[in-house]
C-alpha cells in the first residue's frame, strides 16, 4: 500500500484559524489572516477542538494518490461520501497482469497462502482466456477478485478526515482500511499537526473508548501516534 | 436482478408541487397543499421541468430493495453520493454458496460460459478451503469475484434519481447498471408518472443526444419507455 | 411558530430495522421485512443506537411545513446541508404586510417592545414607499428585517435530524431554532418513537453534557421529553 | 463587494488532469502526474469538458474571503450545499455601526435613495436603543435589514463552482449574487484558465441559452468574459 500526499491547501492551519475567527471578530478577513501568528493559531485551534467546533476544518483539503490497495478496500472507502474519488477503471484498463493484496492471516498460514495464490493464478488465467475469446474487458472483469489491486486519487477535507479517522483508525476497524487510515493520518499530521494532533478513534480524540462492551482494551496514546513518523 | 420499491414518500407529486408552489405563493402551506387537484399538479410539475427547477423534487424519496446484482455494479452504484445505502456485508455473512451474475457476452458464448463457470467453481472451492483452514470470512472474501451477487437497500430522492437516470439509462452506460436504472425508472414511473415522464438520458429529457461523436444513434422515445410496464 | 409534519416515509421503524438487518443477514430483503414484528424492531433499533450505527436511519425522511419563523432562523436552518428546503421568496412575493417574530426578551420589556414595534412599522412604511416609487420587490426587500416571518418546506432524514437535535435542542442553542428543534422532535417522536427516544443534546443521547465548562447545568431527562406531547 | 482568493489547491489544472487520466491509464499516479506537461494538460482538460466528465474537477478547491455583501445575498449563497462557509455572526458581533448594500435601482432614484437611507438610519438607532435597554445582541439583530453587510469565507470545489456559475452568472440571476459570481469567476480564471474558460451560463458553456422563453437575448461571448480582467 502506498499513500502519497499529492497536494493540499497551503497553510492549512492559518486557513482554519482565519475562517473560525471571522465568525466572531469585527475585523476584515485580510486583517484576521495576517494577524495569525503560529502561536495564536495553535491556541485558537486548540480552543475550536475543545468546543467541538469543526466546521472551519472543512476549508482545507488534502489530495492523496493511493495505490496497492484492494477493491475490497476501495468499495468500503468510497462509502465516505463527503470526499471526491477518481479510480482506476477495470472497464477500460486491461488487467492481464493484475496484482493482489494478500490478507495477513492468509500470508501467515502456508497452506492458506498457497491456496490463495493458486486461486488467484486461475482467475488470472481465466480472465486472459475470456479476453482471448473476445469477451470485452468490462465483462471479463466479473472474474476479478476483491484482492485485485486498484489505484485512486482521493480528496477529503479536514473535517471529513477527522470523521474518517474516528471510524477507521480504531483497532476494531477492518485491517486494510485501518492501515490506510493510519498512513493518511501520518501524512496530514506532518503538514498540519495542529489540526490532527487529537485525530483518531475516541480513545485519542475523547480520551475514552466509545465501543462499549466491544472495546479492544488497548487505547492509543497521543504521544505514541504523533511521533512515530 | 430484482428491484422492489419497498417504500416511498406518500403522494409524491403533491409534495413536489406544494414545495415548489410555496416559494412563489402568499398562501400558507396547508392551503397550497389542499388546493392541488391532480390536474393542477400535472400542469404545475410540467412547468417546473420545463424551467429546469428540480430542487423541489428532492422532497420525495424512494427506497428500493435490490438483489441479484454484482459487486461490480454495487461498487459503481455507491459512487452516487446523494443517496443512502445499506449493503449485505461480505465481512459478516458466510459466502460458502455465493451466487454470481453472468455477463450476457459470456452467457452467449459456450466456451466463455464454460470457462467462467469453471473459474467461479474454483473460487468457491478456494473460499471454502480458506475458511476451513480458519481464515476469517473477512479475509477469505478477498478471493470473491466482482460477479458475486450482493443485496442492497437504497434510498434516493427524485432529483438524484433524475441525475442517475440521465447517466445510467443511456445505451452507452455499462449494461448491468443500465438494466438496474431502467428497472428503477419503471418502478418510480408507476407511482409518480408526473415526476418521471421525461426522466432518462438526454434523448428523452432534452429531446437530443448529449454524447456528441459517441452517440449510439438510437434515441429512446418517450411513448415507448412510459408504456412498456 | 407552526410546525406541521406534512409527510414521512411510511413505517419508518420497519424501514430502518430492515435496512440495518440486511447488512448482516443472509435472508432476502422481503423476508427480513416481513419478519420484523414491532417487538423485534424495538430490540434491534435499540442495539443500533447503542453501537452508534446510524447510517440505516438515513433511509427514512420527514417533510415539514414550517411557518411563522424569522429569516434569522431560516438563514441558520439552511446551513444544515443534508436536507432539502423550499422557502417563500422575498423576490417574488409582495411583503406589503409582513408579520414579524418578536424575541421574548423584547416582548418582556415594555420599552423594548414599543421601540421594536415602532421600527418595524417604519420598515413597513419604507418598504411600501419604495415599491410605490417603482422599486422592484427584490430590491425593496433589502429593508426587510431579520424578524420578518418566512415559510419553508423542509425534508430531512432521521440521521440528519439526530444531528440537528444534538445541536439545536441544547439549552445553549439560540432560542428560536431551539424552539423549532423541539417542535420537530415532538412530531417525529409521535410517529417513530423507537428512532427518536434518545434524540437530543448529549445530556439525552449520551447521558452526559458535552459542553464542558459552558454547561447549562440543567440536563434534560428522557422521561420528561418523551411524554410531554 | 470585495472578493479575495485567499487560498487554492496548488497546480489545480495538473491535479484535475492527473485524477482524470488515472481512471484510464495503467501507469502509477506519480508517473501520470510528472508526465503532464502544460500542453498535454490543455488538450486533456479540453476533452474532459467536451465529454461532460466533470467529477475530476472536484479535486481542486478555492477559498474566498467575501466582504461587503448583504445578508440577502448570503442567505441565497449558503443554499449551495456542496461548499463550506464561515460567516460573521450577528449573534456575537456588535452591529452598532453596520454598513449596508444599496440596490442599484434604489441608488439611481433620489427619492428612493433618501427613503432607504432614512429607514436604515432608524433601524440603526432602534438597534442601538435596544442594546442600550439591555436586549442581547442576538435579539436586537431581529431588527437588522437584509441590506446589512456581512463577511464570509467560502470554499468551493471546481465542479461545484461550474454549477454555481451556470446558475448565477446568467443575466436573469439576481443582480447581487450575479456580481459575486462574476467576481469569483474572474479570480479562478486567473489561476486555472483551462478549468474555467467555458464556465458560465448555458450561452457560454453550451453555446446556446437554456432559459427558453425567458431568454435575455444577450448571450455572453467567451472572448469577452475571458479577457476582461
Amino acid at each position: 500500500m502506498e499513500v502519497k500526499l499529492l497536494s493540499h491547501t497551503p497553510e492549512p492551519e492559518r486557513v482554519v484559524a482565519t475562517a473560525a475567527r471571522l465568525c466572531y471578530a469585527p475585523q476584515a478577513a485580510a486583517e484576521v489572516w495576517s494577524g495569525f501568528t503560529p502561536d495564536k493559531q495553535q491556541e485558537f485551534i486548540g480552543k475550536l477542538a475543545s468546543y467541538g467546533l469543526f466546521s472551519p476544518f472543512e476549508h482545507v483539503v488534502f489530495t492523496f494518490a493511493i495505490a496497492g490497495v484492494s477493491r475490497a478496500l476501495s468499495h468500503q472507502l468510497v462509502r465516505h461520501r463527503i470526499a471526491s474519488y477518481s479510480q482506476r477503471s477495470q472497464r477500460y484498463i486491461n488487467e492481464a497482469a493484475f496484482a493482489v493484496v494478500v490478507p495477513p492471516t492468509v500470508a501467515a498460514d502456508p497452506a492458506a497462502r498457497e491456496e490463495f495464490a493458486r486461486i488467484i493464478g486461475q482467475i488470472q488465467d481465466g480472465y486472459n482466456r475470456l479476453t482471448a475469446l473476445g469477451i470485452p474487458k468490462e465483462d471479463a472483469r466479473y472474474l476479478l477478485p476483491n484482492a485485485c489491486q486498484t489505484q485512486l486519487i482521493m480528496t477529503m477535507n479536514a473535517r471529513s478526515l477527522l470523521h474518517f479517522f474516528s471510524l477507521r483508525c480504531c483497532r476494531r476497524a477492518q485491517w486494510e482500511i485501518r492501515e490506510l487510515a493510519w498512513k493518511i493520518r501520518r501524512e496530514v499530521f506532518k503538514v498540519a499537526p495542529l489540526l490532527f494532533r487529537e485525530a483518531g478513534p475516541a480513545c485519542l480524540s475523547q480520551g475514552k473508548c466509545s465501543e462499549g462492551a466491544m472495546t479492544c482494551g488497548q487505547p492509543y496514546k497521543r504521544e505514541d501516534v504523533n511521533t512515530e513518523h
